[in-house]
């Protein structure tokens, strides 16, 4: 199969896509196929598989390996497909970048192994040795809340000289790091640098950021690549104004439930009332109950893009 | 004496004075008076003493006392004044804050009581006594690094209705944090949100924020004071290239040191290198000895403004 | 005054008493009478004013001095008295401990400066600059819960070699930490190490702990101070025995509330019930409502000692 | 295979084997059956293997298999056999349980689902879900330095109703938690509360615990056992004496590195110089290098039982 080739530096809005799910360990096959068609026709700049938002620690390997097959067939290098391989197991991690690899994947996307927390020098030597394993292009993740570990900005100098590093997903929400980043990489002109919290993708955009991976794209896409565009063009007054759009969004939607698993219960109870997959979430997590369906259902009848 | 009105809201650069000190609980006077019109002779919208970057928790009180008498007098009116009265004891809070008012300053700000954790009703419990023993208008202030809590955005909608809360100073470095308010008090146009730190002051402005604390503006307050115009007017360009200058001092000034404490004798270095002030710090803290001087030195060399 | 002399190194039940207040910045001072005498007639080994316990950090400065003052007359060389100097400012801890001193106190009580978090060489150098200013024998105190910082074991054993460091109250919770400093100050007979959270105080005396400075010694003394003495003899069925009641206490009383305050807010609650004194709390906390101190009542139906 | 049945309430000294690994995904098969045969000799009740100290997360899946088949073959019903299902996906949890069950494994070990942040009632519900599906008893496992979340006290409480769940194991380090639990399931003898850090075996033992997974018993078993037998005998004076050999390892052997890993490095390197099994580390980490092996040979000269 031939690989789409990643866009160096790679720009714009990427989706993790939330995995849809009928029940235990059962992918949901026709809301899976609805939803990639779903973003697609947003006009998004690629799409990211096993993320966070995807549950891909929650899943189990025979399904994650599964979900990457059917993907990679239907988008069929229409965007480039990046796959997540963040695992405790390096070996796990290889296996998995290998089988994208052979499925058309484009990229893959690795934060820190995230059951023992690791000094900088001993991830950095983590990196050392695994990087030159995997057959695709590595962007590097941080998702402190879930890793406890952050790739931090002198460990992610010395791994972007690393062949084959082409960028970063930094979901720490610390856009002084951020700014960090891109000051130290402004000479890195082919180093993407990519937000995850959607709520930060406006400024990141606007500050020389090169585009964001939004949650929300798996439901409204054409809103973030909106913003994406107007960002990019120099449009204050419209970014702002779709930006106050996302921001509704994060305040409603998101923030239904109680714990950090909002986020994740209120997209793809969102999307399920929308008709499009099934709202099943692996353990350790469950879909939102009556009483929070009613209130998502109420915010999209006030709301939609 | 007469207390210069507080604009509402509160817009602009309000540096955050470092104190300078001769040494152990003693005010270096010229210095503190050569740093007021330095600082003033920025263009500066307002000044904040006793803040973190101010020492104030680290001063005795005679000293605290005496600062804001001094101050106040050299001011004059020119601009307004805000004073840190966070404290763990509530009454010495409201002490201070009383003696603030009589010397004529416009508005006090302050944090969590930084001892005991408390939780959130406890907080707003905490505010809803406090409040009305104050004589001055009060901003809220988050600095978690310090004080492990915040307000969270439900305690500062509630506070925001207590009369005389007028603002708020945020340095937890979460810009998902100062959106959400931003969104959530959209309606209200005379409660002003600042920022902490300034390397978020160029997208805090865009995104529509009011203004920033920046400690850096000790140093080079034209530099802050002209990005914060550019970014008001639109100049997306401007603002970027400013930002930059921020960015760079960031990672230079503020960087040489091991610890959290760098910043601070970043600061204080550079102010004594160029014949401000003294760098002298107080306990637990001391000030650069001579290789990181050195460094300071070179950075000064290679910029100005 | 000829203050009482210091056992070196110090053992026993030293409880951490809490301030009996009428309302805002007022003593209760017949409570305060009573309740002194209430644990000295318990037999405990001395007496700490000025800790967490006793809200220090919230009261204001004029009631601590006054405190003080108060205590040492009427306890008048029964019992050593150690005081609690912690503060933010050195000058401020070195002003109350020297007139701790003047009081007949006989040692002094100090955490990390809590508002700036500092590097552990940042704080010996802090403890450097300080002991040889304390006219008083020093005890140094963890509560990372309230200070973010603990005087790591390397630093302890520095600052054990300080004239007038002559032990440590720890209540980090972590007796990894306790038998750590045990087994690396072992030939240091002197130095007293003494435990906080009375949950671990029989496990501390059993593996050769010096002591403990237990909250629950505000309401009975002699429980704690039999639980020293069986400990202390061997007699582990006893110790147990005496255990499951500190147990008993710290699962019911200390547990009624929904915050960390809980304990604080159960022991002055229970002392107002029991007659002793006010249960009044200074800000940031305020004591029980009627629906909370309605179990408190039935606990201390239920148990006696 | 005839599964060894567990005692109730399992008690004693049950190590955590380390995984011997020959290179990267290469068990070193002649090291484990020494390993195994050494630890046997050392008189403990029981083997609990794929822990955090066997790197279980570090490990491809079909190591872990392989590992747990040999070991079961190997021991063959002369002591229990623990096996750690900890996984992000409850999937894979089930799956490697049906497989311990079929090689005669009496138990498995569940950690919290370490990715995601759950609350307390999602993490119930996790339990509530899994535990029907586990062919064998299971021990609940804090482990909060690696997973963030522990079981709370209630929520121990409330999965201790369900059946199947046995014990815990508990490796916070926190003995306010281990004490509050040993008091709340004081009437359950059945239920078996073990520790983690040997560090807090004498005194786990001495209040009341039932046993540790003590890592160091990979290299001395016996030291173990016998503190094990003092503490039950009640012989205060042998338990402190073996306690003061057990800090000597921690605060030597275990302390050689810089980082967390440098726990598990010291006992491999230990091993390794004693010629009974490799000392190679699966990614994120890598054993010592020859200046900290250097020092293990030291303290292993200078150290022996």
């Amino acid at each position: 199969m031939n690989n789409m080739v990643l866009p160096k530096p790679l720009r714009g809005i990427i989706p993790p896509m939330i995995t849809p799910l009928l029940d235990r360990d059962n992918l949901d096959i026709p809301g899976l196929e609805r939803l990639v068609e779903h973003i697609l026709a947003g006009g998004v700049h690629g799409l990211f598989v096993l993320g966070t938002t995807g549950e891909a620690p929650s899943l189990s390997y025979k399904l994650r390996y599964d979900l990457i097959e059917r993907v990679s067939k239907q988008i069929a290098g229409r965007v480039p497909i990046l796959v997540g391989i963040t695992d405790t197991s390096h070996i796990e991690s290889v296996r998995i970048a290998e089988f994208s690899q052979k499925q058309g994947v484009s990229a893959v996307v690795l934060a820190p192994p995230y059951y023992f927390p690791a000094g900088q020098p001993e991830l950095f030597e983590y990196l050392e040795n695994l990087v030159p394993m995997l057959p695709l292009p590595l962007f590097l993740y941080n998702m402190p809340s879930c890793t406890k570990m952050i790739f931090e900005p002198q460990t992610v100098m010395k791994a972007s000289q690393l062949p084959g590093v082409v960028g970063l997903k930094d979901s720490s929400g610390s856009m002084v790091y951020f700014n960090t980043l891109l000051s130290l990489l402004e000479d890195r002109k082919d180093f993407s640098l990519l937000v995850g919290p959607e709520e930060l993708l406006a400024e990141t955009l606007l500050m020389g950021g090169y585009g964001g991976i939004c949650g929300g794209a798996n439901i409204f896409p054409r809103l973030y690549v909106d913003l994406y565009d107007a960002a990019v063009a120099g449009d204050l007054a419209r970014t702002r104004d779709l930006h106050k759009k996302v921001m509704w969004i994060s305040t409603t939607i998101y923030s239904t439930g109680r714990y950090n698993s909002s986020f994740l219960k209120g997209v793809k109870s969102a999307l399920n009332l929308m008709g499009i997959c099934s709202d099943f979430i692996e353990s350790p997590f469950h879909c939102f109950r009556e009483q929070e369906k009613r209130k998502i259902r109420t915010y999209l009848q006030q709301f939609s893009y």
